[in-house]
């Protein structure tokens, strides 16, 4: 463990690292702050994102209240998408430019969170849709500078999108999920009250959780980053620069209080205990991937999410069918590590230790089996389909699952193993079923 | 461990805590990224801050050509004063208002990273010099607003400065060190090349390295934040706001690696793992004492260093007498351990336990001992002077080292335990001597 994994440096490899973080205040009823840190970021006028069901929960009104009483005008936007798509992210985007705030605060989950950092790109450098888009599906262009300060306080103990610089939607016309990535979406400060996730259903403490799973064990197993081709300067270093001695620290406690406490917080709303630290580990693990990036579970599931036919889960919203992001990130996830394993041996026994399994007597030979069971014995202890079969796909989807996977380049070249189309199709194969 | 050693919240206590760092990179070599940096931060005309000793060095040149490539205009003060005073921080300010620089690169130790925060405060927002100093000493006025980009380089495995908000000089008037704390001096960025440490003398290893050391015992055995009053307003809480579940990670990571890495690091200036590891562990502590703050040993030290009367460590600058940081801090340490480690026994336990030390069978009764004991076998490992009496001090300093260490309120009340003038008396005097 520690950084000595890390020599030697590749040839023409990059030989150090770079790690940020959005300002992190963690707590019960911290929500109370926000008025006071929106004003001492400089805000005035605040627009606060939500979505229906979170806009309805007495924290909203909170969060409201507490941005009045401290003197700030606020406008409210509770239309976001869950799962945002384009659509979702353009219409947000015109009301940010209609209400023209100087300041963002974001409560909700992921679909809230990403959907105001959208907002304020658009809102702030107004740009056609695709511009900002990750490579190859859009153009990539760089943010041309800072947003707006944005407050963003999490509601699910999962994606991280507090501390990330990234944000993730549907694009429609491809049927598939992909982002923008740039340090400037990272928000100002990251506001985490755990009081928040005792309305949460255990489906999605289920589906949320295990994405903070899949960040930590991904970041982790990422390729190093003393085996990723050095930028053209040091100061374009991407953030999914693989794993580092940064990105380990918050990986290895995630992965540890994920194995002590998710299966209590999904089963038992009550046990508070047990639903602030899985909060606090989704933040650790938001931090780690936010500096070390993720790689195939996500990359495949980009495809996964966007190829839905009429997977419709307890928990979420009816109406559109839908697989919650941590569910179709963790139905990849052992299929991914079997295969990955060979690479990096140690760290998956490492991680599944941390889980909690039992590696004694492991051999460097058992790792991907002894972390692939170890994910699975999770997924069937909260509730977890059992692989893509258990969310609606055959045999028969798996070529267009390749071919929806395949241009997430930026993260199937942050996996330690090559991710060509053929071993995508091998993997999705072997992820149909686990049971 | 983990945050749910931090239930429940005291009476009239602070609920939350917030937590910030610099953008961190690291890596040999690294420091060949500083003009490409500094340009990115938008910087034209640099201050180079380095002293005299480190200046003569060739990664000074390396740091000037770089910044000189990336076609910034430089300007260069190397009269930094190593362990620097009143008057040296008002010299380095009075060159910084002439020259008018608009972004700082500082490259030394601590001494010269504290002496370039002071500088771009008091040339961004000219004042009388105890204006911004602590309270009581001086008037603890808040930094009015943001300083000029500041990245920081640090050559020595110590102080931890790059990415706090904390500048220490001796206030000469009083014979006392003491200093500025604010978010505002918090460098924006920190890098990190530990390829600077080569031509580090073994002594300055040693006692920057248990600086270190007691920057993670101190941070990880602070009152924690649930025992500290609530702040006036919650974008008040303060950077030393106790021990929290974010700086114990930094805090038991700097543990392990010192208990594995610093006496070798000592002994051998080409033992490059044992050197990276050190300065690993120095940047991890100083991200957690950054957001948890130290307390008594560091407390004390700074009577220990003012009231110096002729001791002159070898591997230091001749001329002036003077006891290095780590040293004056160190040598309080085992004294305090034995005194707080009855609040936190099991936390006294962990961090021994990190560092090494074997503590099968130890009881809570112990706790304050073994680690005691730690610490020392440490100290005489790599050569540390034997208590206060080893840099000259004896029984009749002990009133006035406790009056100097009893306006150190700021880090006496981030104790765990109450640290009055009788108490204050009573450690020193068993600090004199430890074996
Ligand atoms: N930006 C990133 O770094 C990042 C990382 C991972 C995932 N994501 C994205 O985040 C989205 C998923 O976010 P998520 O998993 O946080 O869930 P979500 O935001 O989609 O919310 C899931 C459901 O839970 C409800 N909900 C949220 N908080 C609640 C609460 N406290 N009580 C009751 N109900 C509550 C919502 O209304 C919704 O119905 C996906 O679009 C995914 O792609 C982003
Ligand atoms: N701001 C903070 O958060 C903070 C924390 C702890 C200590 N401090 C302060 O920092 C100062 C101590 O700093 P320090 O321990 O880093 O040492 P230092 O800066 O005082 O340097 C010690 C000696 O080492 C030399 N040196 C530095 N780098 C070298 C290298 N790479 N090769 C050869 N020689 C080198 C210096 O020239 C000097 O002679 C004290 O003033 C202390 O109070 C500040
Ligand atoms: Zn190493
Ligand atoms: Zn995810
Ligand atoms: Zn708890
Ligand atoms: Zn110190």
């Amino acid at each position: 463990m520690g950084c000595c994994h890390y020599h030697p440096v590749g040839e023409g490899c990059d030989n150090a690292f770079t790690v940020d973080t959005s300002r992190v205040t963690f707590g019960r009823g911290c929500l109370a702050e926000v008025g006071d840190r929106a004003r001492a970021l400089g805000m005035k006028r605040v627009a606060l994102f939500s979505d229906a069901r979170v806009a309805r929960l007495p924290f909203f009104e909170k969060v409201r209240q507490s941005l009045l009483a401290a003197g700030l005008d606020v406008v409210v936007y509770t239309d976001v998408h869950i799962e945002p798509t384009d659509q979702s992210f353009l219409a947000a985007a015109r009301f940010a430019t209609e209400v023209q705030p100087d300041g963002y605060v974001s409560l909700g989950g992921g679909s809230v969170i990403d959907t105001c950092k959208g907002a304020n790109l658009y809102a702030t450098y107004p740009a056609d849709f695709l511009t900002y888009v990750n490579a190859p599906v859009g153009a990539g262009k760089p943010v041309p500078g800072p947003l707006k300060p944005h407050i963003a306080c999490p509601t699910t103990s999962g994606t991280g999108s507090e501390v990330t610089g990234i944000t993730i939607f549907d694009l429609l016309s491809i049927s598939a999920k992909t982002g923008i990535a740039s340090p400037a979406l990272r928000p100002t400060e990251a506001l985490i009250d755990p009081d928040c996730t005792t309305s949460l259903p255990g489906e999605v403490v289920a589906a949320s959780g295990l994405d903070v799973l899949s960040h930590a064990l991904e970041s982790y197993t990422a390729r190093p980053y003393v085996r990723r081709p050095a930028p053209a300067r040091p100061s374009l270093r991407p953030m999914s620069q693989g794993a580092n001695p940064w990105s380990d620290l918050g990986c290895r406690e995630a992965l540890r209080l994920m194995g002590l406490y998710l299966e209590r917080a999904v089963k038992d709303a009550s046990d508070s205990e047990a639903r602030e630290q899985t909060m606090w580990a989704a933040t650790l693990a938001g931090i780690a991937f936010g500096n070390a990036g993720v790689h195939a579970p996500h990359g495949m599931a980009y495809a996964v999410a966007g190829l839905v036919r009429d997977f419709r889960p307890s928990g979420y919203p009816d109406g559109e069918p839908l697989v919650p992001h941590g569910m179709a990130v963790i139905v990849n996830a052992p299929a991914v590590f079997r295969y990955t394993a060979e690479v990096s041996p140690e760290r998956h026994l490492e991680a599944a230790q941390g889980l909690g399994a039992d590696t004694r007597g492991a051999t460097p030979k058992d790792a991907g089996e002894v972390l692939a069971r170890e994910v699975i014995r999770i997924m069937r202890a909260v509730g977890m389909p059992n692989g893509l079969g258990g969310v609606g796909y055959t045999e028969a989807d798996v070529a267009a699952l390749t071919e929806g996977a395949f241009p997430q380049q930026r993260l199937l070249q942050n996996a330690p193993r090559e991710m060509s189309r053929p071993v995508l199709t091998d993997l999705f194969r072997h992820a149909l079923s686990y049971w």
